[in-house]
């Protein structure tokens, strides 16, 4: 049996586009003389439709598509995933649904039976578990298939979540000659590892080749690196989609495959591959095409400028510096040279007298006060006006600059760096940030030196550096794993050696800044723990930091 | 037997501030001569804990204050909520339970077996169905104890959940006297007549008398109004509690009540209330004291300037007017009179010198370009700015001041007038922020009459109003609450009788400011679909309008 794997970049909501995709591909594979062509989770609407599910007209028209799709079965089978109704009178209303499609109808149904609901996801909010999987006999050949979740209940790997019934065991009982998964899993750094660890678990456990069929793309904040995958019945992978790239294997099953080498991609490069996509996908399928990015002359501006030239092409990048009297020389020269060696368009709009001006009108109210911090932020705030008035005018999305150790802190200005509709790179910690740099300039430098070399400076007072407000980078990353990632307690940080002093500021930054996250852009993930739509947390709150 | 039902206001996290508000009522309730002291869902932590549930720490704190409340129980018995260990391998690790406190130790402990996951709720993520729930014997009266979701698998009331489980059916069939439930069900316009239905169904079905035990207070966006209540056997409402405020009821079980009568409260009144608790609970329980409010002689400002007075005084208030050219001299006026009404502090900082500064600053970039709506927005991001600088410089939380409406068609500018800590009206639809000002003009005009008469209009250009980028507010509500509120389609909403263009641009404009509502300080909810928290729908997303 020969089986066309497509990892496709679907459109959420747009059916008539995830249409067209689907329809390619399986015209592609029946050329190709496939028997079967197999889809991601949510095939025609995308993953996650979140509350689009609570609307009967959307669901309505997920069940016309399916059978729009049916129609192009005629020398295929097709595997497709969509939303059920859920029969029963009790419980939640839908299925997460996966159809086996052949002759021009739907031939067979199943659906998810484990429903994810931790960190971004919440199945549990529309579907109820489906009472069986997809299982159909094509060719005299036994085929499971399973949805996502439905096959991470292996037991044994960490941090694992425990349900109570196991679909793969079930449709091993039942006998099956191959497994099928169709997921929408997103990327994060440690996923591709612990994904492998799963399928090979589970392979070598049953003695079953897995078709792992994941959706690629960038959906607001999750980025599915696609990563499609084929492991034969010992467990070695021996076909491996595209990471970050819409991509169709081709698998037969009674060929003989060599087992693909590992690791597949360094981890700087999957980074850097996850953010470009997530980035061109959330500007275009917002409709944009054009993007601005406020260069400062550090370390984060410049990175996100390199994305966003990777992402859209040069020409649809435009680098902004403000420049203000606290502004460097070497701030405005590397903002220009990084602008310069990306190819971008750069521009510069000093903000002096338009601070002189707020200053101004605010001196009545302000005086005999001492400036602080909020003239600080009154800077980043007409920076951030800047880039608004230049991206409404120019209909280009502004993207946000902030990294992850400077999201989890606070370390940033609400309306003011924290203004855009994208942040790039808040899921990336400054360590992370610094080795991607060295990464993107292994070969040439790309980012000057002289940004990567200097101190860290929001230059919003004369000579300001992070370190004056921030414990060290690598080791406030170290806190922020410890309390955002892995959830542990100041007494248990404290037993490995930090200092309890900054720990427990570090605690209380995180607590008291959560007004700020709040009020983020989506943010693109890459951590098993990013702020956002998967954390959280409430704003008022007290008593002891947790 | 003598109950009392205690309906505390908890900070959520805060153990010892929570053991404290306990402790002082199991000690008046003991002086009173009470059998049993009832208490809220989650009695200790506050709900909603959100993802501080993740914590073990957090979780392990909750058991130990579980442990010193029980202390208290020598001479009275006590029913606490708090979060159990889930002990079997499977499924999510926690219960929310509720434990029987009695001679100083937790005799009996139970939990909830309906978890809602379904708008502001997600107790799947966190939450594993209990096995039982809490029943125990106490002077010869069996009791059954239910946790808020437990009661509401009634049947036949619209829009319920539907469950498989009746954890009402189970105690009832076991034999039980007295029916009581913890909750911590927060407010919308439509909950008290709703929640009434629901214990009156109950007490006459199963001829048992309903302790209605219900959380207080603001947490984020949800309002908990308390309104605790006893019902007889035969579903007959004998006691209530305070709406909006902590309170105490005392029930004895043989004695007779009088049936109290209904409706309780004026709706607008209800609303004004619950803005108020929500208002004053943010500002305080996040450490705050004083706000600020930017008074444009608009309704929408003018409405929660008066919120603020009344949850903190007019001493804790500052309204600003920040008139530009636009400005009419009728504005400036409303402004200055409604903060004279008001008792509050009052403020003018004039933006045209800083407007001018940027349009200098812009003018390279922009040579040869029309105004438009940049230079609308840019007005909108000064104002923003000035209220920032003055909250920061005061230590001061500002308020924002969009209502429902503009919130769904955008029609507010993001990091302008959408800057603030909270948004007090932004889940108030326009027409019913009108009725809420005549209500409160009702005895005296407090809001200045020609506030409530002139067309509303953002003014930042000459001679706009929103009706020249809007429906009139009439329709576009009830378009808002088919769409959001009860997810109507397209046809189903033109067959009743809306003009198409106008229904598919509403449609449009709430698709498209999704990037804008995702970016808004938390507001707070009154009504059965709130944007934020309970409304989750994905920004990047393209086809049909759903």
């Amino acid at each position: 049996m020969k089986i066309s794997i497509n990892q496709i970049n679907p459109i959420i909501g747009d059916f008539e586009h995830n249409l067209s995709l689907v329809s390619e591909a399986v015209r592609k594979a029946s050329l190709s003389g496939c028997d079967l062509a197999v889809f991601p989770e949510l095939t025609l609407m995308g993953y996650p439709p979140k509350d689009l599910l609570e609307k009967p007209a959307f669901i309505k028209r997920n069940l016309e598509y399916l059978e729009k799709i049916s129609k192009e079965s005629l020398s295929i089978g097709i595997i497709c995933g969509f939303v059920d109704i859920n029969k029963s009178e009790k419980g939640k209303p839908l299925i997460n649904g996966v159809a086996f499609l052949q002759n021009g109808k739907i031939i067979y149904t199943g659906g998810k039976k484990l429903l994810p609901s931790y960190d971004v996801f919440d199945e549990t909010r529309y579907f109820e578990p489906a009472e069986h999987s997809l299982y159909f006999v094509l060719n005299g050949i036994r085929i499971g298939v399973t949805i996502c979740e439905d096959i991470w209940n292996v037991g044994d790997i960490e941090n694992l979540h425990r349900y109570s019934v196991d679909p793969v065991e079930e449709l091993a009982q039942k006998g099956i000659d191959i497994l099928i998964n169709i997921s929408a899993s997103p990327y994060t750094i440690k996923k591709p590892s612990l994904r492998m660890k799963v399928l090979e678990k589970i392979a070598s456990k049953y003695g079953l080749p897995i078709i792992y069929c994941n959706q690629v793309g960038g959906n607001d904040d999750l980025v599915f690196d696609g990563s499609s995958m084929v492991v034969d019945k010992t467990g070695r992978p021996v076909l491996r989609g595209n990471e970050f790239h819409a991509d169709t294997l081709m698998w037969e099953s009674d060929a003989d495959y060599q087992s693909l080498p590992a690791p597949w991609t360094e981890e700087e490069k999957s980074i850097i591959n996850c953010l470009t996509l997530g980035t061109r996908d959330y500007v275009t399928k917002c409709g944009f095409k054009k993007v601005l990015v406020g260069l400062s002359g550090g370390l984060d501006s410049s990175l996100v400028a390199y994305i966003a030239m990777k992402a859209l092409g040069p020409e649809n990048v435009t680098g902004i510096s403000m420049p203000s009297p606290y502004t460097s020389e070497l701030s405005k020269k590397c903002a220009k040279v990084l602008a310069k060696n990306l190819g971008i368009h750069f521009d510069e709009i000093p903000i002096a007298d338009i601070f002189d001006s707020y200053k101004t009108a605010l001196s009545p109210a302000f005086k005999g006060l001492k400036e602080n911090e909020t003239e600080e932020n009154l800077q980043a705030r007409i920076r951030g006006s800047l880039l608004m008035a230049m991206s409404n005018k120019f209909n280009a999305l502004l993207l946000t600059t902030g990294n992850k150790s400077e999201t989890a802190t606070g370390y940033c200005t609400l309306y003011g760096d924290m203004c855009g509709a994208l942040a790039v790179i808040s899921d990336v910690p400054k360590t992370i940030c610094y080795r991607v740099a060295a990464f993107i300039n292994r070969e040439k430098e790309i980012i000057p030196q002289e940004i990567i070399d200097r101190p860290p400076s929001a230059e919003l007072r004369p000579n300001q550096t992070d370190q004056d407000s921030l414990p060290p980078y690598d080791m406030l990353d170290q806190l922020i794993e410890a309390i955002v990632e892995k959830n542990l307690s100041f007494e248990e940080i404290i037993e490995q050696g930090y200092d309890p002093a900054i720990t427990k500021d570090t605690f209380r930054r995180i607590v008291i800044n959560e007004y700020k996250r709040r009020q983020a852009s989506p943010g693109l993930k890459v951590t098993s723990k990013a702020f956002g739509y998967g954390r959280r947390y409430p704003i008022a709150r007290r008593g002891e930091f947790f």
